[in-house]
This record gives structure tokens, sequence and C-alpha cells, in this order.
């Protein structure tokens, strides 16, 4: 069974992975939430990699190797159990977009941590503002229009086809944690990109998603990547 | 024969593309390099392409699909031309890698740019001086001591074995783009992570790259990802 290593109090990197493992009905146990030492069992974990050390958590253990990098683990999982196509050109169109999401991703946190994630965020607010200005009016608008445009021209899900894959349950994961920090901004971007607020719906309806969704597994947003900031939102 | 797309006047994300095809030896044609339009070439492609739309450059036709996301068409690359091991732990191990490099290139982009790209460096200078400070003294040290970790632990190449892969050749462009950026810091770092310059020969001396780094092929490095302003370094 996999094993998935993550900070065990927040959504994070690690949601996009459980999303993935969830919808794909596939076993694995969640290592630092099962045990009482938590985060520190993490820490331990990780030090002791000699020849396969993640650079930071995510990481899936298949078969004694880490893998880490959440892009890199969903690609694995994609391959391995069908989450993607399986011809070359899907495969990596679908980790291309899976990239284009951790770069939004990255960059919400960045709102938040403009100078540095060593530092709090109360040592970086006026930085902070003025990014959140640019993320808002420019970068938001651009990730969600493209996401947008592809939906447009392929149909219900990212790769097109019949099936949702693992970038589809990570654009769903991506708009929760867009509309957890910025609920303001979101109103009114929402409005230019119906078919990614449709697919987000759609992940949000999957059968195969109902129980984990309702359960306490299902990590709620907090200091983590996606931060609310009432100070950082505006129309 | 590949096509590959990237501004025409920097190295950027597209030169670690470009050192994987001529390490490899595999034909290419750089497109926006060969016609006297340049950038303008490249936009007016972009924009053309409806169901395969990159959301940057670089990217790479293959059989008439683009390939997006630097991480990505390098793992495409190795995958079809044996620039990285093929069984699936190797495989995911080195993009795994890679994708650690890419997470600090663009750390170091953002040294520069910590409000936003869509501003000038000289509306952002307080700011890029912050963050200098906390991506020499704390990122600096933690990304290169992690990539000397596992040189120590696994020899000569980032995946162990006897021939470099796709990971490799990026670290070498790392380290250039980081001596060039931050030369007195380099200075003092590089002492700390003597596997990790030694890499860096390596790649350097491979006789499949000799013709390529000599020749003006090899863009040098100015206004790019990796920038020289010598108020951001220090030793």
């Amino acid at each position: 069974m996999y094993e998935l290593w993550y900070w065990s109090g927040l959504p994070g990197r690690g949601e996009f992975v459980r999303l993935a493992l969830e919808a794909g009905g596939i076993p694995y146990r969640e290592r630092a939430r099962e045990t009482e030492e938590g985060d520190a069992a993490l820490m331990a974990d990780m030090a002791r990699r000699e020849t396969d050390p993640p650079f930071a958590p995510p990481y899936l253990v298949a078969e004694g190797q880490a893998i880490a990098q959440t892009a890199n683990i969903l690609a694995f999982l994609g391959e391995r159990h069908g989450l993607a196509p399986s011809d070359w050109a899907g495969r990596y169109w679908v980790q291309q977009l899976q990239l284009t999401i951790a770069d939004m991703v990255l960059e919400a946190h960045d709102v938040h941590h403009p100078i540095g994630a060593g530092l709090y965020y109360e040592e970086q607010k006026p930085e902070a503002a003025r990014r959140a200005e640019e993320f808002r009016d420019a970068r938001m608008p651009k990730y969600l229009d493209y996401f947008d445009r592809i939906l447009d021209a392929r149909g219900e899900w990212l790769a097109g086809g019949e099936r949702w894959t693992y970038a589809d349950l990570s654009l769903f994961q991506l708009v929760e944690g867009l509309r957890y920090a910025f609920p303001l901004r979101m109103r009114t971007v929402e409005r230019d990109c119906e078919e990614v607020v449709a697919l987000h719906d759609r992940v949000a309806a999957l059968p195969e998603l109902q129980d984990y969704l309702a359960s306490d597994l299902r990590l709620p947003f907090g200091d983590g990547i996606f931060r609310h900031y009432p100070e950082l939102d505006a129309r």
C-alpha cells in the first residue's frame, strides 16, 4: 500500500495527491496523520532517506522509493492507475496542465510570502499588499482564462474525453483555494470563466469523491498555501 | 524534426531544453531565432494553438503537438531519447530533481521580481533587496546542499549510474546562472557543495557539448531569469 507523507494539519499540496488517491479508489496510508508524533514523524522519515531524499513534502512511498514533487507524484499515479490518458500526447498534456496549476498555486502562496517563506506574514505585510494587487488584477484572470479557453476547445474535461484526469481534480482544488483566499475577487473573476466553474462543479459532484469530501479526512483551509487575509482581497 | 519555440534573445528556460537537445544529439529547429520576425513569430504561433496552448514558452512541437513546461519537455525528451533511466523509479526520480531545480530557478527569478513579473525591477527594488537577502542566506545553501547530499550518496551523476541525465545538464545550467547573478555569494556557498561544483565541471567537459558551448548558439545571460544586480549580491 502507498504511504503518503505530508504535514498533518493542513490540506496544502498534499490535498492534490489525496484527491487523486481518493477519486481513483487507490488504497493508501497517511503516515503523519496516523501517529501521535505527527509532523515529527514526517521530519524523521525525510531525514532518514539518504538516496531518495525529498526536498519538501508531499511525497509518496511506492515499493520503498520516495516520490516527491506534487506534479511528479500525480504523473506517477496517473500512469499507473489510469488517472490520465495513456498515449504520450495525452500524458504530457495533462502533466503540462498540472505544472501550470502548480505555478498558480505557488503564486497564490507567494502573495502572502513575497519576501520569503522563512519570515512570517506579519514581517512582509506591505510587500504582500503590493503583490496581492498584481496577483488579483493580472495573474488570476490570466491563469483562469487560460484554463477556460482549454475547456472551451476540448469539452467537459481538460484532456477532452469522457473521464476526468488528475489535472481536473487539481483545478477543482485550485478554485476551492482561491475562493477561500480571495472570495471578493473570485466573485468578479468567475463571471469570465464559466467553464472553469462548471468543471469545479462537475468534480465536486463526482460519485467517487462524495464520501471523502464529506469526511473529516478532508481538511479545512487555514494557515497554509491558501490563506484568507481580508486586507489582501478586493473586488 | 522538433521545433523549439522560445524568446529569441535570452537563454532563459529555453536553455535547459537546448542543453538536452544538444547533448543528446537530437535534431531540432529553433523557430523564433530563424526568422526575422523573432518573438512576434513566437507570439503568433502561441495564439494560433487552440487545443494545445502553452501558458508560456518554452515549448517543443512534436508531431504537431505543443509540449510546454520546461520539466515536462525534458521528461518527454528523456523518455524518448534515453536522457534519463527507463525504469519507473529512475524516471520519476530524475523528474523530481528537475522540478526541484525549476523551483530554485523560479526563486532566483523572483529575487529581482518579488512583487510581480508585470513590473520592472526598478519598481520593486526595496522588496528585491529584502528577498535577495533571504535567498542568499537561506535558500541558496539549502538547495545546493540538497543536491550535494544526493551526489554524495549516488555518485558522479544525480541518478547514479554511468551516464548523465537531463537533470545533470540542468544543474550545470543552474550553477552557471547563479554564478552570473550572485558571483560573490557563490564563491562562499560553493565551498560547501564540492560535489555540485564537480558535477558542473563534468557537464562542462562533456564531449557532446563542446561544439555547442563554444558556438554563438549558446546565448549569454542578460535581462532574463538570472540577472546580475550588484546591489543584490553579497558574500
